[in-house]
């Protein structure tokens, strides 16, 4: 079982579309998936799950459960400032170290309103899950003016979608 | 007034301590300054004061403008799963763009349990504050080991003390 | 004196014309410069001027002490596999440390071919000078696909030429 | 046959010293390597192999060929000013892109003089190889303080023998 982590816990967001989309695309594969948007992450989450209280929220357990049982894990990263969302980080910073991502596997992709398409959200987070023992799949998809070439649920560049596809089919036997 | 952001909302964090502790430095060289703990963040921030909620929380709001009105900023970093704590970005994600930090001059400190003392976690921070359009001082401190380097609110090697008039000299009139 | 450093050593290259463009933007905004185009380097460089030869090369020694002499710096950096040339890193390895860049100043400019403009070149950059001493302006334009928007020496699209005008209203007074 | 890239072309390099006990660790857990030490590189490499003359360097070539055969990597990485050598990206310049490198695998492996390790050398690597299509190993291990603890030719340290032999039972079937 997959996890597709949809980056962002805005609401409506266009990561969340695109999860929706990549999970299709991997059931087309054959591959299941599941998507862990984390808009569901309980409103307190920043104060109940870190430090001292680690492990007390029931609402993030049970999200992080489903996550440290998936042994191959999707990343769908909006840029924020540059880089890619706080609170991405923050659901990282939360999870149980090292196993909930060590000697585990993941793909990258990531999208932008601009025209740079989020090469630096992408370096960052895969230093951050190197550091914590996870594998990066090296073809990472960058989808710059996003609002422009995906529209209700759907690209309209099919370079995009070409890449998505040759991402997934490197990503299964990785 | 210069700002000094203690970059983690952890309670009784060893970086707050520093902040106090390069406060002093900061007075000793002639300087105002006061200390913006993120652990002062609104427990709900992370869904009252971003997106469509952005202004929304009063709390947060009161910190916010304080620190628009500040043209000097020292960030206070620890590393956290090899980068900064998520809870920093998500509080650059919830500040004025681009007005909170553009065209703003900082100075950048980390510290790290581990020997490696936070490079990745200031170069990631770099990457973001120059796109948010915040000049970074060149010298940045990366303060490894640090339980066995500061003890009850002083450093026991003098190099690191060295390290921080050291760029405080820089960074005044920077 | 500013520096004007093309940063590839590649014969007729783009950043080569581009480095004439910005060189004189900078004449008209009333700053002398001149440009250091790495392909100047003597051919044997990476032997005769590094490691036990360093100092040894006449060449080598007159460009970079015309560098030295200079206290800020612009960099025109081509996108070479994901990052800047290896050229300009041997260039940097061979300069002498600290003392050639320490606290001096810098403006950074990526091109590339491509659609992502060199962003994570000009981070790799940024670390490297950081390292060095040496003040980086936040300002950092990327010009992506530079065939189609600079031919004969000027540039087809005029954001390209404002960002460069407002980099050097920020550099001029840095 | 697994190719061990000692990533300077100093001469006695601390590098090809250890790139040689990994070939010994390698032997020991089965598996056959070579070294190409960037030492062999002709001396006008920087101008014969590169641009225009790619394929003009009858010595790179050899060298050249005999890593394209290769589909597995180590890169024994030194740390200069605060990067991997520039004679590194140059030699990944003149490679074939994007055959030489395209779906192939590595594991990197920094070392400094200094305290920290080279964990920003070792990050902008990654970026580089991922760019390339090239997978690249969780861990990397980052050998700090090397004069101190690498003596004729062994480690007086134990942590970092137990890192390099981890790195390479995860290598191996990676």
């Amino acid at each position: 079982m997959i996890s597709i982590i949809c980056g962002t816990n805005r609401g409506q967001s266009v990561s969340k579309k695109i999860a929706l989309y990549y999970q299709n695309l991997l059931k087309e594969a054959g591959a299941n998936s599941y998507v862990l948007d984390l808009k569901e992450l309980p409103e307190d989450f920043m104060n109940v799950a870190l430090y001292d209280n680690a492990g007390k929220s029931e609402a993030f357990n049970t999200l992080k459960k489903k996550l440290n049982e998936s042994h191959k894990m999707v990343f769908i990263v909006p840029e924020y400032n540059g880089s890619f969302p706080g609170v991405l980080k923050t659901f990282i910073d939360a999870l149980d170290y090292p196993q909930s991502l060590k000697n585990k596997k993941c793909a990258l992709l990531s999208l932008s309103s601009g025209s740079q398409g989020g090469a630096l959200a992408l370096s960052h987070l895969t230093d951050i899950l190197h550091y914590c023992g996870m594998n990066v799949l090296a073809q990472k998809p960058k989808l710059a003016k996003i609002e422009a070439n995906f529209k209700e649920g759907q690209f309209t560049n099919e370079l995009y979608v070409t890449l998505l596809k040759e991402q997934i089919e490197a990503f299964l036997p990785f």
